[in-house]
Parts: C-alpha cells; sequence; structure tokens
C-alpha cells in the first residue's frame, strides 16, 4: 500500500462522508470522474449537482452517466459553479463539494478555474455543510493563473474559523513538477 | 468520522506499514505512547528499538511495558537518536521510524529535539527502508526552536528524489496555535 496522491485521497475523504441518499455537489464536472463516484457513493435516492461551463464536457459525462445507469440522481448544470446558491434552498444539506482547479486535462487549456467563482462557490455551499460534511479542493497550479488561484484559496481556508470548521492540506512536497495537493474543510 | 489530526494520522500511517515480526525505531520514545503503539504491531516476533536522551521518561516507559507484558519485544537506549546507525547492521530493514519533534510535553522544555541531530537519524535510516517503508515525523514548531527544526527537515524532505522516494506533509492549516503536522517519507 503505498501512500495515496491527491486525487485518490479525496475520493477516501468524500467516501468517509457521503452515504445512500445524500445531496452532493461536483462543481468542476469535466470529464465526468468524480461525478460518477458520486453518483455511485448517493444512490438513486441521492443527489450529484454538478456544474461545468464547457457544454462538451457535460454532454460526454450524460453519456456515460446513461450508460452506467447513473442518470436518474445526476443533474448536471451548464453554468459556473458560482451559481450554486441560486439552486440550493436554505436549508439543504450538502454532505459533501468536490472541485478539481485547474483546467479540464484534454481540453480548451485557457479555460481554467478562478478565484474568485471559486471562493464565491465555495462561499455559497459553507452555510449547507452539515457536522461532518466536507467540500474537497484538488488544487493544480502548475498552469498560468494557478498559483494565484492557489494563493487565494490558501488565504481563505486559512482565515477559517477554527471553532466552525478544520482545514486539512495534504500533498506531496519533493516532486519537481507541480502536482495538485488537497484540501479539505470539514464543518465540525 | 472526523478528519485525524497529525498524531492520530501518525498511526494510521503506521499501522499500513507494520505488521508482526517487523523492526521499527521509535525515535523519541518520550512517554512512550508510540513505543506502546509499535510494541502491539510488531507483536512478539517483532522489535521496537527505542531512543531518548532522558532516562526518567524511558523508565516510565519501560515500566509501563513490563506491565502490558509487551517488555520482551522492546529494547530502550538512552542515547539520541542520531546514533541509530550505530546499532544497526547494513542489511537490516526497518519498516517504518516514527518521530515526535520538539519537546516531552510535561517535561524540560529546554531538552528539544534539533535540527541536525534530527536529520542525522533520518539519514541514517533511509537506506534500511524497504520498499513502502516509511520514516514518520509529527512536527512541533510552536516552542523556541520549532521553527529552526522545521524548515529544516522540510528543506532536507522537499530534496529527496521523487523517483526514490515520495515524502506527504499532512496538517491543518486553519489553527492559531501552532498545531503539529505529519511528514511521511515513503521509499517507493
Amino acid at each position: 500500500m503505498n501512500l495515496p496522491n491527491a486525487l485518490t485521497y479525496s475520493h477516501t475523504l468524500l467516501t468517509e462522508c457521503v452515504g445512500p441518499g445524500d445531496t452532493v455537489v461536483d462543481a468542476t464536472v469535466g470529464q465526468g470522474y468524480d461525478t460518477i463516484f458520486l453518483a455511485n457513493l448517493v444512490g438513486k435516492s441521492g443527489h450529484v449537482i454538478g456544474f461545468d461551463i464547457q457544454q462538451a464536457a457535460l454532454d460526454e459525462t450524460q453519456q456515460q452517466l446513461t450508460l452506467t445507469g447513473l442518470g436518474a440522481q445526476v443533474d448536471l448544470h451548464a453554468t459556473g459553479h458560482e451559481n450554486v446558491g441560486t439552486l440550493l434552498a436554505p436549508n439543504d444539506r450538502i454532505a459533501a463539494a468536490v472541485f478539481n482547479l485547474g483546467y479540464l486535462p484534454g481540453g480548451d487549456k485557457s479555460v481554467i478555474t478562478r478565484p474568485a467563482t471559486t471562493l464565491t462557490a465555495v462561499k455559497a455551499l459553507l452555510p449547507h455543510l452539515p457536522r461532518g460534511g466536507r467540500i474537497i479542493l484538488v488544487v493544480y497550479a502548475g498552469h498560468p493563473g494557478g498559483p494565484t488561484e492557489r494563493d487565494a484559496v490558501i488565504d481563505f481556508c486559512q482565515k477559517l474559523p477554527q471553532k466552525i470548521y478544520q482545514v486539512l492540506r495534504y500533498g506531496f512536497i519533493n516532486q519537481i513538477h507541480t502536482p495538485p495537493f488537497l484540501l479539505a474543510i470539514e464543518r465540525r
């Protein structure tokens, strides 16, 4: 058993806090890797709300969801995750949300997540976390604009009140190419 | 289930790489918390080699080991962990080693681990790690001298060749008082 990388560990952290019937958010659908993972965790009685601004990515993910029989519990939205707040009622509980920050691998590398919209989405989600609920951010910073977003997200997380949230940082520190690292915000 | 702190997570990482019959090192015995944990993991056929420069701490740990029937598989040494190399034969395999950097809680706060001796010990242990073997450092940096040791250990870890080792950093980033964080060096 080797130490898992940030992406693998994100799934471990999601598995620990998401179960059948839960509502969860995939803030960056992309290739649908997390969407499908979450759809399996919440099951037929649960709900995955997905966001992506790239229609092609959503189409491909929707096709995979249909093929795997997971389409019923997933709603994909062709809009930025900064609009997540408009889709939630005040009392909606979000067991977990996941963000993959950066660009879509294999897609247009100029389409990247950005600090303002990322943090708008995180702030909108925080009031919906139950105790033990988690917002997971897998942070890629090797691309233009990446370091700025990384620093903004870390700065925001470091200032979250420790009586209400704990924020974990997990990542490898001896790799030459900037590997992704993980931030996990957990409601106490 | 809440996100575990660095100390708790260190035991998870040790459990994953240590089993019955293994030889392991507790580089900072202190109150014997890790020593007893490791003695249980390696069992009667294994071997825990412990170091501490404070005889009182060793005496107390030895007493606990005797009371819990774990004394047979543990050897405690009243010397600094920088001497670990002198106790190992070239082919000895160390499944894991654990360091708690800082001072002994409840003890003399002027007796602290130091960068030079800590890194001497880590360097002496590295050649003895099998694939999947881990050196775990729980780093406290809230005391005088702590930041210097923290920086030296991080700098050393960041430079370890990524083809041979991966180094994980794990810790909470939104706590006002300097909480310990964890570094795990794993032999690939």
